[in-house]
């Protein structure tokens, strides 16, 4: 996808944040370490910064969604922007307006910032081709294709307990076909140059060009957990499990949920991850969530830093303004 | 109307902003010389001002809007007031509350104004004449009567391009008969002296007094068009074309859409205006919406503005307070 | 119930604020003392105080509510919080997520209060006794268990016309049984020594065990508003007309509403109290709601007061941590 570059300016710098792909090492890193400096104001008493005083950043969510709608709504207001929550289901789109009529009208009102959830694959790039000059996009989910901020806050994450990607294994379980978490996770672990990625799931969830990614398909978790040091379980979407493709919830936790006896084949120290929301006992057994290797919430707080990073670095390269 | 007078105070400032009928020439110009300073304001870094400071605004809407609402939201949280989105239709009238007694509790929260979005016409001056003196009331648009923040940034726009009122020949086209935006324009227009005002659309949606209103009629685009220096479009509501009333779409767009042909009979510098969401290729072919003669960006723009400007100054002649 | 002590610290001070149980009457003085401060920033022209900067304050409401959910929005907002509005019907639960597992997500977010609204009675409780020791918890109304803010506003409501509770009469009228209002209202005048408790209803809404509590049962209104200083109406349910606890609406009226006759009973200056929003007609004739007698305004008004009071004390009674 040659579109990918639209992300970055002439400089290099990020102006847009669409997909892990085309962000090369150097400039991750710069985002990951950058986000340091935010996770320190999620644990002081007054949780805020000067930074986006007085932008206005519009989420515009054409999917439902609490959790990332959320947190992105938290990064926002602690970077004192001002947030317009749009749901764009109910609003002008039913009346007949266009997409790009939608967006046009919001940037006449001077919004600075688009966070895009749609359910279309590709739908941030395009809006992002389309916008004008001044206005950022980050692309919070689309259809099947990325999911770039859940890959950045997972790779910080990750950072704090294996600093060295170079030297990890890690295991992603679950269905990756269907999963954009999946696809941008596998981008993010590459570019940080993780030797060996593995996903592991049913062969009818497993895209057939998955080693075309650098990752290496497992259909069972004996073999696919074994010395793993990151153990990244997908969110099952329990509306899949009434199709074909998938068994039963009692068939699939016995085969591919997490549990201690499975957990015990990768290493000592490894941790275990999750997007959530989780599905206690179908992904992921609940002595495993809520032990010392899960670090399931540290991502959920992690997840925020990252977006005040990106939200504070897409708005900080433009040309010709002060903050 | 006798009723228009309570949008004044004894000295004749602004207190309400219910209707155009009743403001003069002077006052108009006045608001309109005040918004200009708020038209810079979304074009800095930091798109607030301190004016409404711990002030509280509230957005009543019994009609649902996006647009309007998104506005009148933004410029409340750009002159830095907190504000209150009530939904009314999932609301305490449900549960068997009064209007006044929703509103009466509303001011006990010491709200300092209320918005107003409302099915039936006469609304917003029924609860400007019942709340509490030090409450302002702005009307964003009651049933048939008046949508008079729209009208006013409509003025500001015609100004920035056709800074002499005294010349212009305008039109209003469309569905006049049901619309409040086409009830307001031509007060506005009367008010800054434009001495041709015409309106066009089928014998259906034309009011049969609206000579008395200073507007003259016109039922064919090739007439009503000729040498105007202002096209204004209104919205059609597509609800309304399954009714009796109207032509089919096609039909209605032949006749009553603009397209380049007709447009062709205006001057050739004539500002082409729509209130939006446009309906493409039903009021408005989009060569047009997206050609230099479409101002319809700019009016998003300048309606933020004005808003600004109608809060501020209302809220600014509230007796014996400092801001 | 030991579990009440969880709302205090080991110093006595207020850590959550779950129900009056608990509460003794040097506590609760302190509370209305500190609400009298905020009562004041209501009427001032820049509502806002910087108490809580940079804190996020999470309204989780399990059950629709706009009038105590705007209060508190509005008390969050003058402490200069930002406020986070999770309906929660509609959010995370749905997919599957259990309510510990959300409540977690919002620490990890570093949420600093929960305002809970839920149906099942205990839900404040549990989820206080859950959290993390850095979060606050306010109950914002658990089914028929407590209501303990609304109790606060009405003990700060009366006693600004009888500042003496020790020598007062109190009727609460109506559905008592079902009516968690009425159990915090009894316990709040308890604590606070008010000698004579009444509760006044049908015998099928009074709860066979009210003596226990302190209150003392009246079927017949003439009974029981004799000589009464304060008059504390209940909120009819109309849902409940429709089951068989209740005669009609125009029975109930007649037996248990409060007109002027019945108002006569009662010392003549007695006042007027309701929690909102009033069915007119039903538990109150409009004169008396209209009346100089009533305080139902005030005691909105005084609902953003109290609820600053016990969100920025709980809030500043944090170990370790300088606001």
């Amino acid at each position: 996808m040659t579109g990918n570059n639209i992300q970055l300016d002439t400089k290099g710098r990020l102006k847009h944040f669409l997909t892990i792909e085309g962000i090369d090492r150097s400039l991750f890193i710069e985002i990951l370490d950058y986000a340091e400096s935010f996770a320190a104001v999620g644990e002081r008493a007054v949780k805020k910064v000067p930074l986006l005083r007085g932008k206005t950043i519009a989420n515009l969510f054409f999917e439902p969604s609490t959790r990332t709608r959320t947190t992105f709504e938290l990064a926002a207001k602690r970077l004192s922007a001002d947030v317009l929550n749009l749901n764009i289901l109910s609003s002008a789109t039913k009346k007949g307006e266009t997409l790009l009529d939608t967006l046009q009208t919001l940037e006449a009102m001077h919004c600075d910032m688009f966070i895009i959830r749609h359910p279309n694959s590709g739908a941030a790039h395009f809006i992002a081709s389309k916008v004008a000059p001044h206005i950022r996009v980050i692309n919070g989910g689309d259809g099947r294709h990325a999911h770039p901020t859940q890959a950045l806050l997972d790779m910080f994450t990750i950072r704090k307990h294996k600093p060295d990607f170079t030297t990890l294994k890690v295991a992603i379980i679950g269905d990756v076909s269907h999963s954009r978490v999946a696809r941008s996770e596998i981008h993010a672990l590459s570019v940080l140059g993780v030797p060996e990625i593995r996903v592991i799931g049913p062969r009818t969830l497993i895209p057939n060009d998955i080693e075309s990614l650098g990752a290496h398909p497992y259909y069972d978790m004996n073999d696919g957990l074994k010395d793993v040091d990151v153990v990244m379980m997908l969110r099952l979407q329990r509306e899949r499990m009434r199709s074909a493709l998938l068994p039963s919830e009692y068939e699939y936790f016995k085969r591919y949920g997490l549990n201690e006896e499975k957990l015990a084949l990768a290493k000592p120290d490894a941790i275990v991850m999750h997007p959530g929301p989780i599905n206690r006992g179908i992904e992921i057994d609940s002595k495993i969530a809520d032990s010392e290797r899960s670090v399931i919430l540290q991502q959920v707080s992690h997840g925020i830093a990252v977006r005040m990073a990106v939200m504070a670095m897409t708005m900080g390269n433009r040309s010709g303004e002060t903050q």
